[in-house]
């Protein structure tokens, strides 16, 4: 029987918000002999202990505290991946602030117009990036711009450049104290690649990034341990290096930082002097660093090896399986995420399932190339153009929606509109998939990528996946044409690995060998010297329908 | 500059609670498949998967809001470990309400006296533990008891009890909707063992139970995944069996419950039939089971087998050397954790730090057998009665006070006080403890179990585990006497291998041969059959001192 003179509830945990400064603390105490490795301008290290980097990073907070930033304003970042960008990770958030990472490789007409949208208060720049800054100063003015002399010479008088390692030489944190935060307070932003319209700003926050790195960080996601060693291809301005750098901060795992060195070459060459248990990229730089490693193997045997039993993390565009299958065959697994800028990013890993551990290797490729499966704390579902979910059959596609604890719930200064945004509040990807009975996800194109072919639909990622499975073949993009009598039909632009045209039979046979149809053919093929890329290494599909209009 | 026109924060992430129901739906629809083996009351199998697991589960929901139970009422568990237990785990929070699992091994006055304080409305009850509900049926009235038919007999008609399968069969799931629910909502409740005092209650929110969760599946904590197989031999009962099922659920895990055959035997030949990856079980448990193994080695050789690479999660009470080591030997790795019901309850885990990956194999022993380093969202400092903090030099001792987002910052109807937690905010643990450089916590004692001996204290479990190290010593556990000289002594109580006294030289000498001075060495010892221990298995010397006063 309820009674009437006692409260219903219980007692109650501690109020104790999640937040960044917890693992500041943490990786200052817990691992201060933890090591953080940047590769220099001139191709050199430095390496720093996360006990150095705890106290610089303090530094940090506490010298913007002092130039008068507080809770919730901007400050950017215009940087490669290195210690001194990890310092901006934690330091801008432990002053209050947010972190907005600018996307090096945009225009400096988008960079600039991005820093105006997101009212960046102060930069901090690499010095090797101040030519870049100098082409968008002009169209937002910062009040302060912070130069980390990154190359080692000494940061250029006037202009109103503070030098980031005199600031924080010279600032003192005997009293230096976190601000009070809410968990939900912002702590670093990021700008949608926008493939299609403006970028849009997307705020994480303490709460969504403590829970977006303890879901990667678990066995069946990233299976990230303070004994790994991560390597983090992925720019730190591209959805946070996927939110890895958190994740080696609150475990102590050693960091090694490419800075601008991205070459297949230097990235091979840093793989033997600090050799990752775990690297990330997007598909092309692992397409780029096992074409060079092959081609070394005859031409320069012993020159490199890969780390025995490293792991690959892979998003940020489609996986071909013939790319898992050629880093297989080397002793490194590809294991791959989808997700978004939207998302933080992870939604979907690919793993070994316990059902499925007894499938063939032809399978376990297969699921390899998927996106995968929902990670904790997602919600996926693939709305259809009914309003239904589709059935997890395999074979049956929607848009993917998701929604969750990390997922955005609004951009940055756009009004919440319903082309983004479900009345029941789930997050509309734009992406389209498919979900098997294991509930793997696969992405069968963009919304506006799909092929409509006399009422059917064709994937284009199926085709390009297909494509890039031919031995001739080293890159394909495929795209729909107008046709009078079909509605649209496929083109397949493609990249031969030795820049001549391939008989037309020979990859037709290529398809039909995989399971397509006849009338899934592509139209017509054409021989491009590369397919053309956004910021972030997407394919730019659309810079290929311009050039092909028909 | 700040553009007063625009609001200073940005775009905010969804406001997504934590929640078990998610955990239960990704359960149901991630992985249908998975197994949970529960061990019936005559040793066969029940075998059910995730899918009915989900289905079975909605039901206990619909059926207890259709009983009328909502929003933190309290639904009372007095149960074994098996399927029907993790139904209550996650179906009473899916109707609103408040799980509260009644320790089984506690007087009946005592059981009787919790489910009164702790408001209990509804009973779920083993039918093999109905003559102990009948037992303290008259210190508190429930609502409603549903009998779970454990035994597979029919359930006694009379007596106001409702058949929990005849219940679910009876309920439609087809309009089944959980009820909205904030993140800080109670799903479970738990009493500590009350080793000093009433036991108090502790209630476990939904975003408790998830951070917890994820905590606990990391890679460095008991780094699960879902191709494990995990045993929890610990109660469900006692703290949610350390809050592995609801890890198991959320990856997916295969689970193998004991039901109430808990004896050394029983649980070898369980490992037999189903192998675990990951058991968890207080010291005791592992001391038994190590003693049976190593005996049948010899009289039954090939009876059993120690499932290969398995690895062991201890907790609950001091792990000593010795066990980890005899483990061992056997390819059986011990994982200690220390915490407490306040906790949730993994505080701190002993693992293999990046920076320790060369020790040598004592080394490795001896921190194994520490409480080991604090887990991420948890913080810990050593408090002295000066106000300071201790600091980590493996020798400082001070109080452990914990804060964090899964710490409890309340008891149940007891007002908050200084002596449970501070005034800034930490829980008081009442456990000595020291940290090392690397952060390893070692437990020294409980604050009234420390020995205070001519002005120096004693630690009566650096001796207890330094005597469990003598070859006939079974286990020994060490109380203060008093002493009109030095205020305070050691005295040792020692349960020897074959029943017989051992010379105390040969006890002095194993004392002496690890470090301990002459004046800690214990005053006497006296030789007794076996140590009394609480309901979760803990020492219980409060008997000892009865039984040894002077």
């Amino acid at each position: 029987m309820r009674d009437a003179n006692q409260p219903p509830m219980v007692s109650t945990m501690m109020a104790q918000p999640l937040s960044l400064n917890h693992l500041l603390e943490r990786a200052g105490h817990l691992f201060p002999s933890s090591e953080i490795v940047s590769r220099l301008p001139d191709k050199s290290y430095r390496t720093h202990r996360f006990g150095q980097f705890h106290d610089r990073t303090r530094r940090l907070a506490q010298a913007l505290l002092n130039l008068g930033i507080g809770r919730g304003d901007r400050v950017a970042t215009l940087c490669w991946n290195h210690h001194a960008h990890l310092e901006c990770y934690f330091g801008i958030p432990a002053a209050g602030a947010v972190m907005h990472t600018l996307n090096l490789r945009l225009s400096p007409e988008e960079i600039g117009w991005i820093a105006a949208d997101a009212q960046d208060r102060v930069l901090v720049v690499d010095d090797i990036l101040l030519p870049l800054y100098r082409q968008f100063a002009h169209l937002h003015r910062f009040e302060h711009v912070l130069v980390f002399p990154f190359s080692g010479a000494a940061v250029p008088a006037g202009e109103g450049l503070t030098d980031y390692e005199a600031l924080l030489a010279g600032t003192d944190t005997a009293g230096f104290r976190y601000p009070d935060h809410a968990e939900d307070d912002p702590v670093s932003m990021c700008y949608t690649s926008g493939t299609t319209g403006r970028p849009k700003g997307v705020a994480y926050s303490h709460r969504s990034t403590v829970l977006h790195t303890l879901v990667g960080c678990l066995g069946d996601c990233w299976g990230l341990r303070g004994t790994d060693t991560v390597l983090p291809v992925t720019p730190m301005f591209h959805a946070n290096s996927w939110g890895i750098p958190y994740a080696a901060v609150m475990l102590g795992t050693k960091l090694v930082f490419p800075g601008p060195h991205l070459h297949p070459d230097d990235l091979l060459d840093l793989m033997q002097d600090h050799p990752p248990t775990l690297a990330l990229g997007v598909p092309t730089i692992w397409l780029g660093l096992i074409q060079a490693y092959e081609a070394a193997l005859s031409t320069q045997p012993g020159r490199w090896r890969l780390p025995p039993g490293m792991r690959s993390l892979v998003g940020g565009a489609a996986v071909p399986e013939s790319l898992i299958r050629a880093f297989d065959r080397h002793g490194v697994w590809l294991l791959q995420g989808w997700g978004m800028t939207e998302t933080s990013p992870l939604a979907t890993v690919s793993y070994p399932k316990a059902e499925l551990r007894d499938i063939d290797a032809d399978e376990r490729y297969r699921r390899a190339a998927m996106a995968g499966v929902p990670v904790p704390l997602v919600d996926v579902r693939l709305r259809q153009d009914d309003g239904n979910d589709a059935p997890w059959d395999g074979r049956s596609v929607g848009e993917i929606q998701v929604r969750g604890p990390f997922i955005t719930g609004s951009y940055h200064r756009v009004p919440v509109s319903e082309d983004k945004f479900t009345a029941d509040g789930w997050l509309r990807t734009g992406d389209v998939a498919s979900m098997d009975p294991h509930g793997f996800v696969r992405i069968t194109d963009r919304t506006k990528d799909l092929i409509k072919s006399g009422g059917e639909w064709i994937s284009s990622v199926d085709l390009e996946n297909a494509l890039m499975g031919h031995p001739q073949v080293l890159e394909a993009a495929v795209i729909a044409i107008p046709d009078e009598k079909w509605s649209e039909r496929p083109l397949a632009c493609v990249v031969s690995r030795n820049g001549l045209a391939i008989e037309r039979a020979s990859l037709d046979a290529c398809l039909l060998g995989q399971g397509f149809a006849k009338w899934q053919l592509p139209e017509r093929y054409e021989f491009i010297d590369a397919v053309p890329r956004t910021s972030t290494g997407k394919f730019y599909k659309l810079r290929l329908r311009e050039r092909f209009p028909r």
